[in-house]
């Protein structure tokens, strides 16, 4: 018997991976939560049906959330993930040589599980690590903290979707005032292919920063195989780059930060800010 | 009522597209061939079950296959394709200022219902276009004209399939016999992720050439989201490009081409030439 679990995520389009079994099946206070033991990527994280990580793939994503933005600050100090439950993107910041982490999700559940789940993807264990469970819209309102690097590694921004407050005007508004003087943003944005008018928005709610910037990275377990990250910076270009990492990495390189702000003409012209039109 | 296609090429993975109707469905005297109209990517070719081209994204592949290898030779004049029955390599190498374009592809029935279900993927009224219905290897056993650029765009090389003698090193050898000293020859090889011991073998076939090199590229369609080719070429350094198209392009640009050759670090070490590792 084969069992089979496909991702309607995009409309018209469906993602199918053959399950070994189900590992865990649950609800928590925002979402559905799923792993399932899939017989291509391994163990497979889903929030509301739809694939965030999995074990095979997931330092594609993390390593591009955490090391452009990282290395386009002269010397980050500390770094705010907002989302980022699973813990991969924590896990890769922590890489550098930074003083502190600070993890707001809103969903425990989705902590707990990733830690049971996918011990690997986290590095839970370090001091420079805090995690609050907690809406990031109200964390970043009351917070006196200021922060040299903020990643949002949220759910996608689906209208009325729990992430959805998390990529309004009025909360990057917020995360500019708790950057430092050098600071950057970046946030993952979906695919770029099925939803160009998500993006096009985002331009119009990034235009507090200076510099506001498209790369791209694969991802083969989402929808097309490329993920794309918008990245927001207060004086420092992302392109203009010359650190190289003091650490191995499996996807990420200084080429392939270069190559990653490369665009090809159709998905240039698709997420080019709107007053470039 | 929702008609859904599911593609099983990649074990334990599927590409499901939804369907408004299929347009055709038959067999050739060398595989099976349907035509599907999709919601997500409109008209939809399929060779043995597996997606060939779709309306939406063949301009992704057409354009990478053939335009790198076109820039690299400073004049190419005498261009023969491999395959490419579906029109749409031909179509872009005739953008260029070539004296003749030779298309030999082993199935009529191929080019037949590309003609009649695709009219815009071909150029096939230019009077540089030849076009053979012919096993290529027997072709190029027999031609003698020599030839700047050879692009190879047959179905994939799966153990005993249709496609499988044009990955032999005597074909390439074959082919590298008939190529200018200026010459380059590019090939599709699949993609990346699923079969790495494919493309090694490859390197060994292609050790004729002084220059092989691997690049990537976009088409949401294939499985993981990406595709790469594998470009030999006898004097040019395909990284060492400055030539710029006289023509508009959708995905092609000479920094796309630049950036098409940097892989990401796992993908670089995957596909290594052994002797490297």
């Amino acid at each position: 018997m084969e069992l089979w679990y496909y991702e309607d995520y995009i409309t018209n389009y469906r993602l199918g991976l053959r399950v070994k079994e189900t590992l865990f099946s649950g609800k928590t206070r925002f979402q559905e939560i799923a792993v399932l033991d899939t017989w291509l990527y391994g163990r497979t994280l889903l929030l509301d049906g739809i694939v965030q990580t999995t074990e095979k793939d997931e330092f594609m994503y993390h390593e591009m959330i955490v090391h452009p933005a990282l290395v386009t600050v002269p010397k980050p100090k500390n770094v705010l993930i907002v989302g980022g439950g699973d813990g991969g993107a924590s896990r890769e910041i922590l890489k550098h040589p930074v003083d502190s982490v600070t993890l707001v999700d809103i969903d425990e559940g989705v902590i707990d599980i990733s830690r049971q789940y996918f011990p690997q993807l986290g590095n839970w264990k370090d001091s420079r690590l805090s995690v609050y469970v907690e809406d990031a819209v109200r964390y970043m309102a009351k917070t006196r903290d200021v922060f040299d690097v903020i990643i949002m590694d949220s759910t996608d921004p689906l209208p009325s979707g729990v992430a959805e407050p998390l990529f309004s005007r009025a909360f990057f508004q917020d995360a500019s005032d708790h950057l430092s003087e050098d600071g950057v943003l970046v946030s993952q944005i979906e695919p770029p292919f099925f939803h160009p008018q998500r993006i096009q928005k985002l331009w119009q709610h990034l235009d507090m920063f200076p510099i506001v910037k498209i790369y791209w990275g694969l991802v083969p377990t989402y929808p097309g195989g490329v993920w794309t990250y918008i990245i927001a910076s207060k004086k420092h270009d992302p392109q203009k780059v010359t650190k190289n990492l003091p650490f191995s990495t499996r996807y990420y390189s200084r080429a392939v930060h270069e190559a990653a702000f490369i665009l090809p003409v159709f998905l240039a012209e698709m997420v080019k800010r709107e007053s470039d039109h």
